[in-house]
This record gives structure tokens, C-alpha cells and sequence, in this order.
């Protein structure tokens, strides 16, 4: 799919798409790893993001590096539309590796997130911004001398999960998932047909139909 | 208590305890281990949750069951009005065992509410419902070939508090409380009288008293 | 500083400051450890809280003492305007040092909050008073039997960071920091100053101007 | 029992008993909750501890007392013939309340171990002199100006199981048992009977009884 | 490989290779998750378990099952030569699956071991046995109310690796690694080549050759 | 001091001191922070490791370096009589960092130990040899694809003390502590004069003097 594709693409997985209903289509596709760890979570409740995967990995280090914050602009700046920058520190608590100017920057370059296996700051701000952001923590720290990125655009682990740049991310209440882009257009399809059934499921269940016999009927829980 | 008396007092609970004073009510009874570990927290802030506790003993799996479900929706099922459904996971972040779904089908039999020692996911759906639910964390994995329901209407663990089927669970922003039957009348009506009385005082301080005069005069803190 | 100056600077400090500008205030004047641990947290988002540290020691006890509550009323009771009650009980989750009674002789005293590396209680009711106090996590159970004050207005370690009484605390969504006296003045001033900066930098990425050269040009991050 | 008894009582559990059996004992005697946390162990393989508990309560503090050590030398020095010194901490790690030193004074004054929820250091010294002490963790930390023993003789928590003064606690590489005063006689008296029945079991399974068969013959596991 | 071949290779292996040599050799096949968590420890330093998993599924229960130890027992009678039990209880902290008893009637069937993911008893008759037994810790309490086993002979997850029933698991005091059955000949002999050059590289670093040179000259470390 | 000096001082510290006299050394200099983390224990009980700090930053990655290992064996190979090799990988457990044949190629160039905040493998090798190597724990992982050394040389944090090159670090059975440059000779010099005190206070104690007095008359714990 070319960007202007995904785009459409990836509005749509925002309207009629939830986490819980594509971690289901990644699991009848047998790949069963595919969650986050559920510590990492959106900034505010109604955070919903869905993006290819710009990777970037940060290190603790124990001296401030000669040139500070030197690949981590560089990542932001390199981002295009349609990307979710995808961070992991493996959970470090040392320090902060996003922000509020991070955030302006990365959606100033068409960016439609950023998830982080580590901690943020500037929360506040972010979340006026109405910038989707995942993370494992809050810490005011600045990374100046406490982590530095070493490498961006390489496979990652972020929240335990093995993430290839261009892998398709989305996120919302309920946590992250990562769908592999050899699959993707297989898992996208299962989960807005399952989305479908669970209305119908739904509304049966409140007009009293018995669990056990709902499930039976539609195979759909 | 027969199930009409239990709704009203429900309701009652609902509208004049917390669980603080509960808490302190049990420990002036002398059961001082009756609160859930504090990490199994409300979906939403104005959550409060109280009836008698159904329970459900849901444990790690790594096969698909020839029935997936199966136990798990009969305890649905089987939920009477003014029942909680009371889940232990022993914590298991393998996968969620509630959900929208089953949310809306133990509604759909009368009760108020669920408290999962574990997982959850559609956590959006849920607070829309305004269905109190208290869990340990959400994440998106379905329980199908992760964790299966082996045991309902026995003792149980949740949050390291033994509970037994038909103890009144109470839970609010504060946390959860069990009251054991052979005790909760005697327990409810002291939480009853200890939270009229904390009104009093909370005046008191604001009029300027001393908080060690407040508790001289009214030995409540 | 007297009392009064301390007021207005708190004042002052509310509107123009946030946690994570004084982090890099207080990293430029060499003091790189004074960032509380990050899992104590606001009860309600927009809480904000600065003022000087009234330490408060607790620790695990498991009889009910001859004098309950003497000393922590006593603490309470000897708050002066602009002070915050800093509280440690290394992070115990036997039982909550706080509520909302002692928040409202808190304030009635003139304190500004209160940061308990422990549990609170009573929750929903200091939210609504918009009492600023951060906590390490929310429980029920009474501290009575559980924990005891054993000292007030020594040095503290809260949240790992050594607190001394007299320094300033400030709190916000970010975590919270603590100046030490002695460069209470150097670091206050050079955050104004950052804050200033930090709008000029967001309104340039806005109209986008590349990370790389806005760091280059401002130099802030 | 008088002390003299309880030597020979505990010379004799020594050799005839060990922590399972005692624990499996408990069980039957309806007290399931007594063995410490798992994580507290022996200095070495072999160490057998076994007496009447005398209780400190430790706690975390952050300045110099002024008298240091004062409570725990004291407590020490009030050990008697027949005592096992059983301390909390909470698990601090900030220092270690134990060493050589202590453990000399306190096998001059009779006692027969020391169980620490916390820290020792001196542990090669301790471990040549084969007196058995129990432990949470190693460090070299000195506890002046970290911890200070606050009480003794009072009821605490060790390892999570509550300590009373008197009760008997017995230990060996599989961990601690508290026998409270209560029941002692009946408890120790199971024990010795179940020990001489697990030996008869052992050899059947040597002999190639199958498990099920052995379980259905003697009820033994 | 039939049953006498399989205790040819697995005493070989026993003699050949070590847990860090199939580490590498599973790593050039490309199967990268095949080592179990680091907790899970051996009781004794020389302890070396190979041979197939026999595997088994525990879970937490909270009252006595009517017939206690059954599956237990069958899975423990139905060990064939060759075999090491490998159980799973997800690392449950409240009780011990496993101790001196099962050990001897899992030796008299012929198990060559035991890997439990979760706790065991009776340690010093398990060493003094020198029956290789792995665990994740040491505790005294009885299984019986506490823990129950509901499968044996289906996939599980041990140390977070998933384990099939037939795949041939190897442990020393480096730690346990899981071959699975289809890539077994090619791992194992990989390993044992790499085993006999290890040999070289360890005297040309003794007689002084730089690490990089000898990892130049033969691709080994 | 030279090197020669050096070599004859870290001899003497090896037959005359131990980690916790050393730390009240420290201690009483107001160098209180100088301990490194509890868990990173000794490979086996005799350890005893003794000379400056070759520092190493090891981090990880999730893809094979294009020469894997190149920093780490440069390290190893740049090591001098005296030196203790010192690395952190902040307790990653995704692999080991250190194994026999570097520990062989460190001793030959005449390293004195290594101290690791991460994992190791080829463990009962590394005893064998008798080259004391202090670490977090133990794994058959290997760290090619899953660490990477990205400096060495530079100021370190290893289990949470900032280590500079050249410092002194001394570890035995009770842990480890570093000793900073700028004040190794007044604490090392207080650390010998203490530790023969103790001896006198150790023979007291035996002979029945109370603890109290003990302390009262030599001041010394």
C-alpha cells in the first residue's frame, strides 16, 4: 500500500477498530505474541493510535554525550506521515525520553503517535495536544545525560513484543498491538468483520439471551 | 436476609457507606484482613460496587479446551440479582477474562458488578455501561487457550482475601472490603453509625479545631 | 525568605512553573537526584502542589499503640501556612497514613498538600476538597495497629529522594521535585527562565521548523 | 514447659524433625498460615534453628539516633537459653541489622539462632561459626543511621506470619515454621508421629510401590 | 530414537555438553526463546538433568479436592525411562508441588529429573538423593488445598518457554534449555562440535592470545 | 600509588579486610552511597575480588551487530594487572555478558575479577578457575543479537553506584563497595584499624561480656 492508502487505512481502523478485536484476528492467525506488555498505556482515556511503526532505540548512559539528543532529532525528524515513532528503553525509570516539543515536532511531520517502552514528560501538555501517546511511566527527568538513542529504523522489542520497522501499531484503552506486515491485510479484514458480530452479540445478550446459548449461536464472545 | 432485603440494603450501602468506614467497621469487629490487595483498582472513579460475592476460579491454560468457555458462561449464567461476580486469575497477565460482553450478559441477570483479580479488556465499553468492574489491568489478549474457568461457586483468593461465596463485597475508589455473612450485620451497622459521625468532625476541622482536640472529643480519625 | 515572600513565590511558581522545567533547572546546578520515585502520583490530574517540607516518619507497627494517632496529630496540628506535609512509610501497603480528615485539618492550618510515599484513603472526598496530595497507591485500611508516626521535622528520604524540612516540594502531573534550600533561589530562577524559552521552541516546531534545528538554534529540548 | 524442658524439647525436634513435616502438622491443626516468606533463608545448607521467639521490631530511619544500637544491644543482652532472636524489618534494604558481633553476644547469652526479615552481613563469620541465622538478603551496609530497633517483646510480623513472644519457630532449608504457644504440644506431637511414617513410605516407593498406591496404603505424600 | 537409544544420547550429553554450548547451537538454528527464566535454579551445583519432558499442569486451588495428590500421583506413575517431569504452576508462591517422596517414586519409574516452575520441599533429602530437581524456589508448605494438578502429558509454558511432551530438556548450573523434538538432531550435534572447539580457544586465551585474535581466528566465545 | 604498589595494596586488602569494615570506613568518611545493590552476589562463597575499576556500558539490542562482540573483547583485551573488570547492563536478563573464556582472557592479563550488574554463563568453569566474578544472576543466553558493549572506560552506574575508572571496588561474601579515588587512602587505613578492633570486641563477647557494655567500652559493632 502506498501512503495515501494507508491514511485511509488507518482512519478507518479508527473508527471501526479496537484493540481487543484485532488481538482476536491476530490470534486466529496464529500469532499469539502480538500484544504489548499491558503496563504500557495511553496518556488519556481516549487515545487511539494506529500507525507503521518508526522504530528508535534508547540506552542508559552515565555521561552527557558529546553531541546531546543527536539521534533522537534525528528519528523525529526523519518521520513521515502515516508513522507512529516506537521507542523502548526497556523500561527504564532513569529519565524521560518524550515530551511535549517532541510531540509538536512529530506531528508537525505528519506522525499519528508515538508509543514508548519507558517513561514521558510534559503530560499535561501532551494531553491538551490531544497527541496519542503510550507509555510505561511518567518521570520529569530530562534524558540529557541519562539515555541516549543509539540506533533508529532497526527491529525492537517494545513492551516485550518483537517490532520490525512498518509494522502496522494500534492502540487504545485497552492496550497495544503490533500487526507483522506479511499479515496485515488478512488480520485487518478478520477484525472490522468480527467488530461486525459483536453488535449483534451484544444486543442479544441484553435482551436476555443466556451467555451460553449466545455463544453457541454466534461463536463470537 | 432474603434477596428483596438484600437489594435495599444494597442500595442503602450504595448511597451511605464507603469503603474506608467499612474497613475500619471490620477491624473494630477484629477482622483486620478482610481488604483486597490495592492494586485491583475501579475501571472508572465513581465506580462502586456491592453485593454478594459469586465466585469464579479461572486458571492458566496453554491449549485451546475442546470447550472454550464453557464454565466461564455458565457462572454468567447462573448470576442472580444482587450478585457481584468475583473472579481470581491469581493475577495472570497472560490474558482478560472479562469483557463488554460479559459484562452486559451478567447485567442482563442483576448483577452489580464484577471484581476480577486480573484482566480486562473493552475497557471503554464497560465504563460507557457504567458497569463497576475492579481489576488488576487491562489488556487486549482473549482468554481462549491462555486461561480457563475451572471452579465457580467455591472459596476463592482475591486479592489475597478469602472469599466465600454469598460475603458481601463492597468496592469504591478507595478499594474493595469483604464482609463475611456471619458478621455483616453487626459490620454494616457500625460502618452505618462511624459515618454519620466523621461528618461531624470533618466540620470541626474546618471550623479550625485542633486534629488532636477533634480526636480527643470524638475519638474518630 | 519569611512567610509571606514564601507565599507569593509559591503563588507565582504555580502559574509560571511545572516539574519538569525545575528538573532542568535543578540538573544545571548539579542536583541530579532530587526527582521523587515515579510511581507516586496526583490523586486528580490538575493537582499542583509547592510549598516547604514538614517531614513526617512512618513505619510498620503490628500492635494498636497506648496513643494512637499522637504524633501524626500532632504533625498535622503544627503545619504553618505554606507548608506541605511530606510523608514516609517506604512505600508500606499495610495500611493508609492519609484521608480526608487529615487533609482538612491540613488545611485548615494553611498547609498547601501533602506526599505520602504510602497509601491515602478516603480518595473521591480529597479529590472533591482539590486537596493536591500524591500517594503512592489508595487503600482502606486504617493506620491504627498498622503504622505509627515515630517522628516529625527530621530529614526523610520520600520517594528516595532525601528530603530535608524547609526544602521546597513542587508536584504536578509530571512527579514532583525538591529543591534544596541552598539553591532554592539559582534554581527557581533559571526555571522561569527555561519556561520562557520552552513556548518560543513549541511554536517553531509548530510552523515546522525541523528538531534538529530548533535545538540548535534554542538550545532547549 | 520450664526452660530445662524446653532445651530437651528442642535438642529433640532438632534432631527429629524437620520445617515440612511441622508445616504439614499445622495443616491438620487448622493453622495454614504460619510458614515465613520463602524468600528468608539460611546462611548454609545445613543450619537448624529451633526456640522460642524473642521479637524486635526494626525500622528505617534517615539520621543518626543518639544513642545508636540502642534498643537492639539491649534486646540482645535480654536474650536467654533457649531463645531464637526473630526481627522485622519490612524487608528494608537500606542496611543490615545483623552481623558476627551479634550473633557472638548472642550465643553467649544461650540463644539458639536469629531469623532477620532483612539484611545480616559477617556472613562468613556468622556461617564458621555455625550459628544458625536466617535471612532475606546480604549486604555490608552498617544499620547506623539506617535502621533503629524501636521495640522488642512485642508482637510482629516476620516474613508476613504474625510472631508472638514464646511462640516456637524452627527452621532448616526449607524454611521457617512459627508454632504458636497454643497448640504446640499437639502440633509437635503430630509431627514427630508423621516424620517416622514418611520414612516407612520412602522405602515402599524404593521398592517400586507405585505413588497412587503408596498414597492409598499409608495417606502419606 | 527409540527408548535405548535416547538414554545412549542422554548420558552422552551428560558427559559432552553443557546448557550454555546448546544456548548457542538453538541460536544458530534459529530457535532464539528456547532457555527457561534464570530463576529457576538446580538444588545443588553439580546437578545436570537431560532427557524428555513428561509435562504437567498445576494450578492454585483454595480447598481441599475430594480426592487430593490424584493427577499428581498418576503423572508421577506414568514417568518412563528417560523421562523428567516438567511442571508448571506459574511460579505460585503457595506451595510446594514437589519434595522427597515424588522424587524417590520418579526415580524408581525411571525419571533421570524434575523442573518445577514453582516451589518444592524436602531439599536436603533431594540433594543427599542426587536427584537432579530444578526449582524456582524452597518452601515447607503441602500442596494439598493449596495447589492441584489438573493435566499432565499437554504443551506447557515452564520458565516461559513453551515445552511440548517429547521435547528433551537439559539443565546445569547455567540453567535449563528446551530442544524441541524436530530440530533435535541437527541442535545437538551443532553443540557438541562447538563444545570440542571451545576446548582450543580457552588454551590459546590461556597462552596469552588477545580475545580478539582468538575470536578472529576461530569464531568462538 | 603505581601499579606495583597497587598490586601489594590489593594483596593486603585481601588478607586483611572485608566488605563491611570497609563500608563503615566509608561511612564514616560521608561516602554512604558506595554499596552496590544486594543482589549481585559472588559465583561462590570464598570470593574475594580486589582492584580498579575497568568500567564497561553493555546494552541491549535486538539485531547481530555487524562484528559481534568487538567492543566487549577490545575491553577484555585492554585490561591491566590490578584491574577489575566492572560492567552494567542495568540487570538486563535477555543474555549473559560474561562466561569462562573471557574470564581466561582477563586473567591473563592480569585481572583481578570481574564484577557484572547482568548475567553470566559457564559458571561452574568460572569456579573451577577460582576468578571471582560477582553477578546478578545466571543464564545460557548469549549475548550475540541480544547485548552489545557500546563503551568502556567511562563513568558507570553498576548496581546503583556511579563508578568511575580507577576506583577501587572490593567484593566478598557480604557484597560489594567502591572505594572513590579521591579518598581511598583515609579509608582503606580506617578500614584496617577498625577491623583489628573487632577481633577484641569479638573475644568480649565471648568470654560473656554484655553487648552493652561491649559497645560502651570499645565503641565498635
Amino acid at each position: 500500500m502506498d501512503g495515501q492508502d494507508d491514511q485511509e487505512l488507518f482512519d478507518r481502523m479508527t473508527r471501526e477498530l479496537y484493540s481487543a478485536v484485532i488481538a482476536d484476528a491476530l490470534d486466529s492467525a496464529g500469532a499469539r505474541t502480538q500484544i504489548l506488555r499491558h503496563d504500557i498505556r495511553p496518556l488519556y482515556p481516549e487515545a487511539i493510535v494506529v500507525g507503521r511503526a518508526f522504530t528508535v532505540l534508547s540506552v542508559d548512559v552515565y555521561t552527557i554525550p558529546e553531541e546531546p539528543y543527536k539521534m533522537e532529532l534525528e528519528a523525529v525528524d526523519r518521520l513521515k506521515p502515516g508513522d507512529v515513532l516506537v521507542a523502548t528503553t526497556n523500561g527504564s525509570t532513569r529519565s524521560s525520553l518524550w515530551g511535549e516539543l517532541l510531540s509538536t515536532a512529530a506531528r508537525a511531520r505528519g506522525a499519528r503517535g508515538a508509543v514508548i517502552d519507558g517513561l514521558t514528560r510534559d503530560t499535561l501538555g501532551i494531553i491538551r495536544m490531544r497527541f496519542p501517546v503510550f507509555v510505561r511511566g511518567i518521570a520529569s527527568y530530562d534524558s540529557k545525560g541519562r539515555s541516549d538513542v543509539i540506533a533508529y529504523g532497526v527491529p525492537i522489542q517494545c513492551g516485550d513484543v518483537l517490532v520490525n520497522p512498518g509494522d502496522i501499531i494500534f492502540g487504545d484503552h485497552d492496550g497495544l498491538v503490533v500487526i507483522p506486515q506479511a499479515i496485515e491485510r488478512e488480520v485487518i479484514e478478520a477484525a472490522l468483520e468480527k467488530a461486525r458480530g459483536e453488535n449483534t452479540v451484544k444486543q442479544a445478550l441484553e435482551n436476555g439471551m443466556l451467555a451460553t446459548d449466545a455463544f453457541a449461536k454466534y461463536g463470537i464472545l
